[in-house]
């Protein structure tokens, strides 16, 4: 029950904030098709904004449906998942009319960032409160997709001085690789007792994959 | 489970695109009844916008009671319902002061018709995700009052340039049409093991109606 | 599970709008308790809409409770008093700083009566989805407090032109009378097969109390 | 089920008002990292706002689990909690670019009070509707931490004329206090039937603990 109340509680608020960014795409001053245009970048940044936080959201969901055990630490885990989250509306309403600059690729990329590290704490809390063995504990396994993204995240920061436009391309690009559903959690859901195998890890893949915990 | 927090999230970010079209109608300048004036073709796209996604929540409802296996695709298949739905309000912002130009009528088409595709789009996912002869497969058929919406919002984008306010019509009408509910889902569900005859289709009457899958 | 659903979507639209009004107390233009006091008016009809809202979704809640089917027809009753209760941010934006004024107060009370209206309309379509002798049937009863509100608010209304402060108060009164719950609907919930005798009706009286049907 | 809604609708209302705040964090006018300046005290202030809501979530889901009846009062108990949180933004957008001013500190601080005082009724109303020797009951004991905090928020306010920073050092101070989380419930909801021994209090320690009502 507990979990079903964090669950709606998080619902609530990433629901908030995915559509509080549409604020961001105020009308034009003219009436014209042509007076849309300084509206095109600000369009997406919402769309990236979106598909960011609808990831999160997705992830969010699988994570807690494989926990078993919710503590007085994962609810302020969770906390600070959502409170990175709810930064993004704001990131975006910088980024979004300024596409090429600097600061607002820097400020932006900070808060995937910080919204990435606040999951992985959040992944770690919820697993140090299941029991051992559980099935959390099956589904996550190495995190290779997490990772990596936490490396493409501080990379995009770091050019953004010198490259904003491929800090921002980064952050396209990492969100289209997380739009492959994370199978690792499912899989172990619909077959919580099966012994599977783990398929082989390409080196260098950016998918993430089931890695079994006896490995 | 999983369609349970599937329709929360759903309701909860419909909720908020379907009331945040509100902060569109900002107080007039003045404080006499004719300062309202200007508020006016505001409230009656605010009305639109309102009735429109109070359908889209109404017959997504019915979609997913009717469903009963969600995968992965489904998930994105509806964020992007839900995407092409927040951009309501924002294109309602710019019609609602502009209602006689083009431009702001044929964006707010845009909107309605990315809505409808995405809608239709959710309803194959939806489809492809149940086992053969599933509730839903028997309750959708042959979408023909989707398809003449389709048709509908395309003819008004079109039209826009020369007549706005005829697409505005158009997107009064079709939400008008749209209001009485869809009773194929619903007499599904009433009688899932019944074999219902289907009525007659009449050609060209706007309305949705029943279709065997066997037929 | 269907009224589950209406539930849900109905508190979340009911929850935005509740607190959208707190974007009217925008922060004033200078720094001391001074620059405070045009905000006090703004702050009282904020009050006075937040009870008004919270009312609406006690009463909805016990009147849902107390029905025990939900048809299309309800759905779109109950999307209908949703419209009006989402328009009270807006009515509040205009009546906050324009207290004494008479159309502000005019307005703001034809959104209290259309929501009047419209809950007065959802009950009335929800006793005609329910069978004969429901429990909703002999909890609603005769509706005086609900007439009363309606008359309050006509009158109201009617004097903004001449006298817009008698009709803020009237708004004020109203509410606080509603303040008392819907004790007719309660008492039918807890003790739902007794015979209960109803208490005298004395005239005048601004109190909802329990009626009968046979009577 | 009565509770379930309670809850549903709390969790609404604060899902919005805790990621409203985000909206006064409008971007720079500039787009160079020195342009966030100006942001750092509205980031600060959001995020103390941001915990300051989650903490009172946190404790309005415990406090409801532990209780077993809902009375009409407690619906306006608890709708008067949401008010004040639901102040907590405009106060917020008021202090966060005002944060050495008298003013905004002390109103800021009123909000907090005010929520404070609103939750400990809310805890009695709880108590008085629950039946003698209720969990709830046996939980709640002496509130030694919401006490203290209650005076601290009168001696911030009082302190706001003459040292503004020290009464915001003191906001920050309470809400990191309250990050602990309470334990007193937590424990009564795991061992509901067990005699546990109340350690000794410790005088002036901040924390909370429990106590016997037996004691």
């Amino acid at each position: 029950m507990s979990r079903d109340r964090l669950e709606a509680f998080s619902d609530g608020v990433i629901a908030v904030v995915i559509t509080i960014g549409v604020l961001n795409l105020r009308p034009p001053a003219g009436d014209t098709l042509s007076a849309l245009r300084p509206l095109a970048p600000k369009l997406a940044i919402y769309l990236l904004s979106f598909v960011f936080i609808a990831l999160y959201w997705n992830n969010h969901h699988l994570l807690l449906r494989a926990a078993e055990r919710i503590s007085g630490a994962v609810l302020w885990a969770n906390a600070n998942l959502l409170f990175w989250l709810s930064l993004t509306p704001a990131a975006a309403a910088w980024l979004g009319p300024h596409l090429g600059e600097s600061a607002p690729a820097a400020v932006y990329g900070v808060v995937l960032l910080g919204s990435a590290i606040a999951y992985s704490i959040l992944t770690r809390v919820l697993l140090a409160a299941q029991p051992p063995g559980s099935p959390l504990e099956r589904a996550v396994g190495r995190d290779h997709k997490g990772n990596l993204s936490l490396v493409a995240y501080v990379v995009a920061i770091a050019l953004s001085p010198i490259a904003p436009w491929i800090s921002v391309a980064i952050y396209f690009t990492v969100t289209a690789v997380w739009l492959v559903p994370d199978r690792r959690i499912e899989r172990v859901l619909r077959a919580p007792s099966s012994s599977e195998t783990a398929p082989t890890a390409a080196s260098g893949e950016p998918r993430s994959r089931w890695r079994h915990p006896g490995h």
